[in-house]
């Protein structure tokens, strides 16, 4: 058998289960964002790490080099943000060609610099290395969170309002643009490709919802809803309804689902990389958790669908009716 | 200019002095084996970052995929090992083909699940992607240390003995061995090509060595012994003596090297990947230290040279000799 017939989470699966054995109960090792590591009786260090290749996970005449390096390092930062953590180390380990232009390079650490920056975030070490033919690029986060705050996958619970950060399919729109390698015409398709490329990271919004008690479960989309959702229903154990009727969606992927024949809905459901959080919320308080959210960030925190009782699924609304079931997720080697 | 012109060190030092303003006076980042990361008045975190390419730091068809594993997680123990950490947790970054067999996986698991238990070590984490065509392997490896004992690269002492905890050259022999594509015909070369693909990790040395507070400075060697030893002069501002008539070589590198015609000094000076450490011990107490680590290893602690007061370099003897000077060190780049 083959690795792509395997698939991504099988082979995760099959690490996890290699190494869980010898996981304590004051670590919490695969199986979410982060992993958590206890510093003292109320803070714990969040650890992720995450890897984007040349030609799998970008193409290099698609995007800036400052770009991928705010982009190589904002995907790690939502991780931390969708526990609750703060990101403070960054270790990167860069493998180029030999012939790649030093501008390169300098431009692509650029973009790291600033978000690192921006962020908080300080780089204290990593490996370079010389690669035969592809970029490839690992960096891995340490962040921290106060213990009570770290919000997981599993704790989603019947009754609560699916809630996101975001807009979602801007930045499949903005792929689906690259690689129909079309020549960006006007200010919205610009506006997507540059979510996809240089994607906005909710550092400080996933600080203020893992802090509040209302927000139970958190997650950040990256291979889609459809695909995350089913994350939060598989570690919770329930059902998750999303209404495709109300997923956010922006002006420009509105405009140029229109001009290119697009399905909108499957775009938004199920195209990946917009690192919005997902959260589930307590019913009872989820108007007051928007209205303050609003308030501290001035941009909505969308409700998009309900959780239920039921065996792990994600059942995806269109008009009322149920359109899909989906009962997997998004699979790198397929 | 090109990343190979600039090369690894020129690379590593303009990252550095990009991010490194950011360092404030608690933590340690780029420039020694480790970054430094203070969990407590008493203890600190270590953290590395090494990455493995395939046909760049290994041929698939030249280790096991057992070897691979255990020495993907080697490399990053004896990082640790070298500041006087224990090495805790580990984050795997997979990046392999998709026609990748899961034998393959599996048996890579199986190598880097053996060390990890026999060392301590919990995988709690990491990425597993798809790659174009070469295996790319990156390991974060989480440690921590009692602070009075970390030991760094900058600490040699005028007057210090240089010592090593093993063999040198073994590992430079048994890739000599790949790279002619040999057949080995007896159990000296496959002892090579062993400690090349599958190195001891000195980690219980090293924690007893920094337990010492008459060893001052402290390396891994990866890039052999006169580039690591170049680390040393460089961070510390002195002069390293290094003696070839000392440097302690297997008899299955005498051996092999006597068959081959190999330049036997050679390869113990210039060749990398040893993963023995090198340290600087106070002169009065070296004795009494290298007959305790007899004592508690069963191995010898090698003298092999001295430090002394000098601008940064290391001069290479040999039969009373200076038969080289060396500024510079192993570049992965050229």
């Amino acid at each position: 058998m083959q690795v792509n017939e395997l698939g991504e989470f099988g082979l995760i699966d099959q690490i996890r289960k290699r190494f869980e054995g010898y996981y304590n109960s004051s670590v919490t090792g695969i199986g979410d964002d982060c992993a958590i590591i206890p510093k003292n009786k109320f803070v714990s260090n969040l650890v992720t790490c995450d890897t984007l290749i040349e030609n799998i996970h970008f193409f290099k005449n698609g995007i800036q080099p400052e770009d991928l390096g705010h982009k190589s390092l904002a995907v790690n930062i939502s991780d931390i943000a969708a526990m609750g953590g703060k990101a403070e180390y960054a270790f990167l380990s860069l493998a180029v060609p030999a012939v790649t232009s030093c501008t390169w390079i300098t431009r692509y650490l650029d973009g790291l610099h600033d978000l690192a920056r921006d962020e908080g975030v300080i780089l204290l070490g990593g490996d370079t290395t010389k690669s035969p033919e592809h970029i490839a690029i690992t960096i891995t986060v340490i962040g921290s969170a106060d213990n009570q705050n770290i919000k997981r996958r599993s704790e989603a619970k019947p009754g609560d309002m699916i809630c996101v950060t975001g807009y979602l399919g801007d930045s499949g729109g903005g792929l689906q643009l690259l690689l129909e390698n079309r020549k960006l015409t006007d200010e919205h398709e610009r506006n997507l490709v540059h979510t996809h490329n240089h994607p906005r990271v909710c550092h400080h919004e996933g600080r203020w919802l893992a802090s509040q008690q209302a927000v139970h479960a958190m997650i950040d989309i990256t291979d889609g809803i459809a695909s995350d959702a089913w994350h939060v229903a598989r570690a919770s154990g329930l059902t998750l309804l999303i209404d495709t009727e109300q997923l956010p969606l922006s002006e420009s992927l509105i405009i140029t689902s229109e001009k290119h024949d697009w399905n909108i809905r499957q775009l938004a459901v199920s195209a990946g990389e917009d690192y919005v959080l997902l959260c589930t919320i307590d019913p009872l308080e989820c108007d007051r958790i928007q209205k303050a959210y609003y308030k501290k960030f001035g941009s909505n925190l969308f409700a998009i669908g309900k959780v239920k009782q039921g065996k792990p699924n994600v059942e995806i609304f269109g008009k009322g009716e149920k359109i899909s079931v989906l009962s997997g997720g998004f699979e790198h080697f397929q």
